[in-house]
């Protein structure tokens, strides 16, 4: 394709409100334009990267016998009311009445289409297994869209949604999907990592997502440093690197000692030079139900140099919400001190405790009572435990809690691809039932299975850049050569462009003829800032001389080939 | 691909409110399944059917260089804003508000969203022309959807827009499109009509209807018997097949006669043994703007055998909205009788004639005055015309305006394509510029181009089905070849079908393989139900004696064939 022919146009600068890397540069090369906050149009170039990630998108989900279909965007009220969804998914799923006063949404998700779908057709136990996907425009109602197609309001996605006999079958379904889902991002050639995760409410208890390792991705990981093991940080094992050496010491009495004005772990430490582990941190929250108007409280201890995580507090107490750090007042009122004077020593409400308490002696910990702290305090003599558990956020340094020889490093990710297996939270609500081989009935087990495709190539560009441009990789790139004609008035050069063209054509490669009439500086800048991986340079000096330039986008790596090699020499670089 | 493989059941009867045919045989062939009214989910089937029709599209669009792009659905009101669209298209636009209390719309089209695009970007007389496209999804929030994919609310769309520096290349680039449309269509190897159109209010004044012709079309259609003219009966020009030999009558005197209980043109002619023709009717109509509260009224004469075309009156009058005929009540109180007996003569409001009123002499018409008629009325003596215009609507028999050697014949029609010329329409109220060669700026040309890919897709099934069901042109069949496997358990003869796919498949042939374990005449049902144009049935009984059967499904012609013929048999067949 020529440029002359396409509708692209470049920018030096990206607007104020682009944040991340990739925005910047999806917006400058003209990948994408907005119209309003969270939805653009796909350009030209970008739509040939969109059609190459489906294409293999489809390819995989083929091998699985996996079958496309398409459903659509407007849904009507009464399917999310027989999941609850209509209001348990919030301002999210933006609702409207058409104008004879109905209510519709659009399509944040597609699991009641879908189960609605099979269920007026899946009759018998034969009719199963069933493993059925799109490729679909979905919408979400973000209030800050940001970061462009990264969580933005329209986007396209490949949804897809298993239908099973039983949970076994179902998670056969999974793990098919979790390594068909593999084979597609090993297949896009990018870094990435495959984290267990919090299912929150979606249903089900086995997830995984797929996460594209970037400096600006939204999610922290832990990554082992030997083993295959990676979670999110949400929901990832804390396993502590040390065991203490304390055990042996002998209980002292409690001591309350005045710390005034120290109310950080960080200030305690350095002004009593002891290390924050030994400082336990004593934190209140509500487990009553948001909607509930009776304060239902609880403290947790966690070490100084841990901190606490209430997706995992969520779960251990197997709450449908998540539980809120209480105010400063409220603390006052429970405690009788303010936040940084507070501990679990004559509490009225249940203490939990972090297992990376457990090993502690003669710790320290806030006296209820504002400048005050006691030392020597000890579980079970100075205060009853309710609970042990894990409460603490993973961190790096923590073990491998899989193979404790190795370690947990802390990485940021993209959330491209995620896997649930969902049991029949939806079967259920929805009644889609098979006739089994007894003259029963059973409910379908399913499992939901996504792909963020316009978001996933953005992340792809911001893992995959430099000061210049995009540096993309081949299986997505909008094309895989660039050719800048220098001097586009001289008919020698464009021809030999267009030849090339059609010679690699033929065997699968796309080629772009930058043939503007253009500055060779604008045309290299335009071509780094696009980062097809190879770049041909065809220019007078050269032609006379029989050479042309080659040059690799990721590092820049330029060579001068005679022209009747260039193909081989494109070929070559493209590893073709 | 085998039956098992994917999601298909097939139902006996249509749901009762699925109106006509085609609608029935798309759900009971599992092609689209209903989510709401005019909503649909499209089952694997039919997916590949818009995925055949949207690369004819693409193909065709190529070779005009169109540039393809993905805008989003859902669009900011302020965009619409610009155009007054946002009122004027009045409820069919489905508006809504979204969390933040900001207003957005479901894109029904997108010629706002593109003039913004490419006005964002296109500085220079350089930078044009451009013709841009995508394959979208639209929805339309019809009151009543009805006829399936026909008048569905959300519908795949292909939508270009053509950008241009003059009249001149705009109208060259609305040819090229109206030639790419013409192969486009050829290509799907359908019986359609090319017809002249009302430009509506969409803008612009050329504008072509491409019509597939079916008798549950919505569209009245003329065409001529020998030339390629055709029309749109909203605008076809009314040529009278003969010139009336009354014109060299004398002028007789007025008389009053008493026509009680005759009301209707067809009771006077029976009742007076006259021609329809020599019963003038006199109509009322409002050309107020519908918000005004005074009425402007003026009457208009029409032959009795003609019909009104308040069309065609709106354009003579250059009205932006469409004129209304005045009720009962109104009538009487400009007349003083009720319709049936009003006529021209004393009449003190703007009395317009259509055209094939003028060679009239000495005819009749109502006396405004309740139960009796004038004859012998002759204009500019009994009263004075306004204006004389073509008002009535074309019909059958009538002259091909363009060749009056050959006459009229009615169709009905389905609109699948429409091109319009648009004109400065929008860029003048968008701001469309660009830079000319002599420091000035000046306003885009543009041009609209539709094509309904899904409707089309219905339509197609309308013009050609039986009663056992659709029957596929090769260009879009979900395949072209439907193989019943009769004894499914015998692996020879499943073995030879897929050796046959296999086969197949390298030459570009596609196969469908009913491998369930169903009794002969269900599998006949279902492959006359899915209409794919080739059906090949193997038995064991046939295979014993080395034949298979190849039947084509138009026609239902049988053959036997050897096997080892089948796949030339098969090929022939489809004529590959």
């Amino acid at each position: 394709m020529k440029w002359s022919q396409t509708h692209l146009y470049t920018f030096k600068e990206a607007p104020n409100d682009a944040d991340i890397t990739s925005q910047q540069l999806f917006i400058r090369s003209g990948m994408i334009k907005k119209v309003a906050p969270g939805l653009f149009t796909y350009g030209p170039i970008f739509l040939r990267s969109l059609r190459k990630f489906e294409a293999i998108i489809r390819s995989e989900l083929e091998k699985e016998s996996c079958i496309e279909v398409l459903m659509p965007m407007v849904q009507p009220r009464e399917l999310w009311e027989e999941t609850n969804r209509w209001t348990e998914m919030g301002d999210g799923l933006l609702k409207f009445k058409n104008r004879n006063e109905q209510w519709f949404c659009l399509g944040a998700t597609h699991e009641e289409v879908i189960t609605d779908y099979i269920r007026f057709e899946v009759k018998s136990h034969r009719d199963l297994p069933k493993n059925i996907f799109q490729i679909q425009n979905k919408y979400r109602d973000e209030i800050r869209p940001r970061f462009g197609l990264m969580r933005g309001r329209e986007f396209l996605m490949k949804d897809g949604y298993s239908f099973d006999l039983d949970k076994e079958s179902a998670l056969k379904s999974y793990w098919s999907m979790y390594e068909a889902y593999k084979r597609i991002f090993n297949k896009l050639g990018v870094q990435y990592r495959i984290v267990e995760a919090d299912a929150g409410n979606i249903g089900g208890s086995l997830t995984h997502e797929f996460q594209l390792l970037a400096e600006a991705g939204e999610d922290a990981l832990l990554v082992s440093t030997g083993s295959d093991f990676a979670a999110n940080r949400e929901i990832c094992p804390a396993v502590s690197p040390k065991k203490l050496e304390e055990a042996l010491e002998n209980l002292k009495e409690v001591e309350e000692f005045p710390t005034p004005g120290l109310k950080t772990i960080e200030d305690l430490s350095k002004n009593l030079n002891l290390e924050k582990y030994y400082l336990v941190k004593t934190l209140f929250v509500s487990i009553s139900e948001p909607k509930d108007s009776d304060l239902k409280a609880i403290a947790i201890l966690v070490r100084g140099d841990h901190e606490l995580n209430l997706i995992k507090l969520k779960n251990f107490l197997k709450l449908n919400f998540e539980p809120r750090l209480l105010n400063d007042q409220e603390v006052f009122q429970l405690s009788g001190a303010h936040p940084g004077s507070c501990g679990p020593v004559g509490l009225k409400i249940p203490v939990y405790v972090d297992n990376d308490v457990l090993p502690l002696k003669n710790f320290i910990v806030g006296a209820n009572k504002d400048g005050y702290h006691l030392k020597n305090v000890n579980m079970n003599r100075d205060f009853k435990p309710e609970a042990i558990g894990d409460f603490r956020f993973a961190q790096e340094g923590d073990l491998d809690p899989t193979q404790p020889t190795f370690e947990l490093r802390t990485y940021r990710g993209i959330e491209v691809g995620h896997v649930f297996y969902l049991g029949t939270k939806y079967s259920e609500k929805m009644n889609a039932r098979y006739a089994d081989k007894n003259q029963g009935t059973q409910l379908i087990e399913m499992g939901c299975y996504g792909i963020g495709v316009s978001r996933t190539l953005q992340a792809i560009v911001e893992q995959n850049h430099d000061s210049e441009g995009m540096i993309w990789p081949k299986s997505v790139s909008p094309f895989l050569v660039h050719i800048c004609v220098l001097d586009v008035k001289e008919p020698a050069l464009l021809n030999l462009a267009e030849s090339l063209e059609k010679e690699l054509a033929s065997l699968g490669v796309d080629v772009f003829i930058d043939d503007r009439d253009e500055r060779p500086g604008v045309k290299f800048k335009d071509a780094d800032l696009l980062g097809f991986p190879v770049r041909v340079t065809l220019g007078q000096k050269g032609f006379e001389k029989g050479v042309g330039e080659v040059v690799l986008r990721k590092g820049k790596i330029k060579k001068e080939v005679l022209l009747n090699q260039l193909k081989a020499s494109i070929l070559d670089a493209l590893e073709v």
